[in-house]
């Protein structure tokens, strides 16, 4: 074996964050990635690698070692490709940094929670949870980073860590119709968003796809998991989800079935 | 300022990994420890550097910078003195400790969710979770570490992470009778702990300490709480927890006074 294999999911947020991190340090074509369907039982031979976990993404090392979780990947890959550093070298923007990225699963939380939840009765607290996860953010960057955009002078791990949220996080905008509003309050996390989102190392996910695949999510049915009395999962590989029609967006109210979301047999 | 301060509550689980941590190193007395103290409100002057935060332990830097989070706070002291790593520094190992370091959190909530429980027919679900959690890192060791008894040489990173909660689990063995059973699929991790707990640098708390400070805990009341009836707290720092007597140990039928936990004003 010549190069680390990375066993991945398509538009998973945690895989996107490798992705990012290897294109900020032009070194993408030095991992395989190895795309797994999530919609089909874990190939054994992955499952002997891993030892039984499921969770992705996985990093095969180039020697065979087996890393797992994200965060430990990507650092993992900032310490054996050095140049072009991602991360903070000074040990306290480290800190800073290292602050900002903890509170990703809140976040992250928060967000897919929302997005899977099904009583139309607790929106509204789930709107409310999610503004706070903004204005916290908003205080840390004006806190540690007031002109912005970035925490720092560059998109970096911080970036490499929230990016991917951002753009999961148009599912909300589209089956919650949730915006961030335009108040002072949440003006400089806005400002980092947008940034983030525009920046040319993060363009792996776009709205469109992610709409289309989470669909099974806003009925909540995550991981591929099959809804009653459909045949296909919103994550599957075929028909391609350039080819499937936007999905209804009134998820209380309706639920799709596999020809309405263009998952018909083919 | 000529030195960092640590803001810490006594017998704070996160506190005592910086401890750790700069007693490995040597640095111990380079650090101002501040005791605070968690049965009051936080003082105006710690808010105010804080902004707000009431998580402990957060650290000023020598430059009065601010920051929090226990893990954060242990990476910015191993990079500042970077003499006697604690942390591993080949990126493979590295990424085998971190894999480990993040098994923290779920061990922590089930291990204080445990302590914290006040429903007696919820006791058996809580066991077997608890003893899930042994197993897990018993399988981690034994794939990465099958010799021991630590996952390195020595007592390093993880250990540095993981010790202040074997430490804590005690109160698991004094108000809740739990002992990990003694069988094959608990050795490896049994071996681990035992070797953690019996390491010099690691010796910040002691059973006694822990069973007394944590009885609130035991019945419910978190952070330095109030119970209803009680004036103090078991946290209290007066009086002093080497005068006070054990607490009882039925924490399913009983509710101590203060003057049966020896709390009695003085």
């Amino acid at each position: 074996m010549t190069q680390p294999t990375l066993y991945h999911i398509p538009v998973c947020p945690f895989c996107q964050r490798l992705d990012i991190l290897l294109t900020l340090k032009g070194r993408r074509d030095e991992v395989d990635f190895k795309v797994i369907d999530i919609t089909r039982p874990r190939p054994d031979w992955l499952l002997a690698r891993t030892r039984g976990t499921t969770a992705l993404p996985v990093l095969e090392t180039a020697d065979g070692y087996i890393i797992k979780e994200s965060l430990v990947i990507l650092q993992y890959l900032e310490d054996i490709y050095p140049e072009r550093p991602v991360a903070q070298r000074d040990p306290y923007r480290r800190a800073v940094e290292n602050m900002l990225a903890r509170m990703d699963g809140e976040f992250f939380s928060q967000g897919y929670g929302w997005l899977m939840n099904q009583d139309a009765a607790r929106r509204d607290a789930f709107r409310e949870g999610m503004l706070k996860q903004y204005a916290q953010l908003n205080d840390f960057l004006l806190a540690h980073a007031p002109s912005g955009p970035f925490l720092f002078e560059e998109f970096g791990w911080a970036e490499t860590v929230f990016t991917p949220f951002f753009q999961r996080f148009w599912f909300l905008e589209y089956y919650e119709d949730f915006e961030l509003p335009d108040e002072p309050c949440y003006a400089r996390v806005r400002q980092w968003i947008d940034a983030c989102l525009a920046h040319p190392a993060a363009q792996q996910a776009n709205k469109e796809e992610i709409v289309k695949l989470y669909y099974d999510y806003a009925k909540g049915a995550g991981n591929g998991a099959l809804l009653p009395g459909r045949r296909l999962s919103s994550f599957s590989f075929t028909p391609d989800w350039r080819t499937r029609p936007w999905p209804p967006r009134n998820k209380y109210e309706h639920s799709a079935t596999d020809a309405e979301l263009g998952l018909a047999a083919d």
